[in-house]
């Protein structure tokens, strides 16, 4: 039998938040190991350096996950494309930007911050969940991963601060649960997870990055060999459940 | 040694959502006992039947929690007259009302109404966390409870649904373990700890009462009783975790 014949199947891939950070790093290595055609990414700054990858395999669309309009939009233009996707990985997220920084205490608690948080880190996720539903309803494996953290973790929490961060990741964790459960009904072979990609080197750990000890801040190119080393070795059965890293389930 | 100087010590408590249902039942029960004077309870509709208790031991006071200033200026009319309060039981929360019900599935997900019940469920509890704070930095005993729900539970969540109720309820979940450690610092004789009523018979509850078997369907009375119980009982090991009725330790 011809060996050129035994390519690997067709996957269609998207990663969302895929502008900077660790988004961009799936996007990378997606397209250098071959892993993903079509691959679709959204970026939500045009000056992305995403845009800047030459390849054709690659279809960059803008999104805003804060609009559900634009999640839909961005859904139909990938439908009349495709129609099925295997892998979808969430990395949108945020913890600062120029106008807000996480609580240290309550003294430093504002609503409006902290439903920004939520409307970000829980919402959006939620909402892509939504409106993908219909690309991942076929009879190959369809992996549904979305970032979270580990300090999202209840159970895990220690140390306290990080009000809206913390609590809007909790919420997601919840959220991928139910979307968990709902999909084993409507996507039978779908899989499900929050993943904690460790401190990796980008700009939301930079200002946060002096107190970690150097063989615990991953680059962005490991931490996405990583994810996609445990991405690898799901099973049907681990959807609905929050991975760290290296393999291991994290407290809820 | 005359009896009547062994008086139980002054109790001073504040129950915020206290208009109907379970809060209401926290009053009415707290009166009769004798164990709070003064007792604050907030309001939100002012037809409530709070307002109908004659008892010169009660002080009600207006407040809608999604409004931070209401919060702050509630807690300065308390200041005036109190500068201690020993209990602190919020059961503010929505699960449905005129505009809104829990979502069945993705396609109901609407992104306002998962903002408004990470506002009410999640953000109100912790703003008032914030500014209740200076009453509850004494040498006694202080309780801050606030009602959760067992469906906020991640780790215990086998059913899926009710997106926007559960994921506030994990959010309100992490807000506290973060508010027990910060008042670890700062008051330290406090207990911060979220309590699942159990089934109660509620405007909240009723139009979900069908398929619950009468022995599991609480009545208010029945309810405030238990988490009294509940209350009594904690040390101050317990605080940062998560408490069934019957005083079982809820998994994250
Ligand atoms: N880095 C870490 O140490 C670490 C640790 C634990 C968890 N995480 C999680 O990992 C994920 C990726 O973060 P990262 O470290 O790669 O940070 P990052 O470089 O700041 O990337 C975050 C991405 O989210 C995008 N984004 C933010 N708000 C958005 C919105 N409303 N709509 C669409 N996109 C939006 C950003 O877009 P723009 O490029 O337009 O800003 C950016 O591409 C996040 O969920 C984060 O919470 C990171
Ligand atoms: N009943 C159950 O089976 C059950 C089970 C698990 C958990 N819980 C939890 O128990 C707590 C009490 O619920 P309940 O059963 O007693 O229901 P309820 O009778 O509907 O009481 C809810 C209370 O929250 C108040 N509230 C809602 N939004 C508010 C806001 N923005 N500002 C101030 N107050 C607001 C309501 O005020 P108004 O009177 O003005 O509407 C009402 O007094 C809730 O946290 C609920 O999630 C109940």
């Amino acid at each position: 039998m011809n060996q050129e014949i035994e390519k690997a199947p067709q996957v269609a891939a998207l990663v969302v938040g895929a502008g900077q950070g660790i988004g961009l790093g799936f996007v990378r290595q997606l397209l250098e190991g071959d892993r993903a055609t079509p691959l679709y990414a959204t970026y939500r700054n045009p000056d992305s350096e995403l845009l800047q990858i030459a390849d054709s395999r690659l279809h960059c669309l803008a999104l805003d996950t804060t609009d559900e309009t634009q999640i839909a939009a961005v859904v139909q233009k990938i439908q009349v494309e495709t129609s099925a996707l295997h892998c979808v990985i969430n990395c949108v997220g945020v913890l600062h930007d120029g106008t807000m920084q996480p609580e240290k205490s309550l003294r430093q608690l504002n609503a409006d911050q902290l439903l920004y948080y939520f409307q970000v880190n829980s919402i959006g996720a939620v909402l892509l969940a939504k409106h993908i539903q219909p690309l991942l309803k076929h009879r190959d494996r369809a992996l549904f991963a979305t970032i979270s953290a580990k300090v999202g973790s209840i159970g895990d929490n220690q140390l306290g601060g990080w009000y809206g961060y913390r609590a809007s990741k909790a919420a997601l964790n919840m959220f991928m649960r139910n979307v968990a459960i709902e999909y084993k009904r409507t996507c039978p072979r779908a899989i499900v997870v929050t993943l904690h990609p460790g401190t990796t080197d980008t700009e939301l750990s930079r200002p946060f990055q002096r107190n970690v000890p150097p063989e615990k801040l991953f680059s962005v190119e490991r931490t996405v060999q990583q994810l996609l080393t445990v991405i690898d070795s799901l099973q049907e059965t681990d959807s609905g459940e929050f991975f760290s890293w290296n393999g291991d389930r994290l407290p809820w």
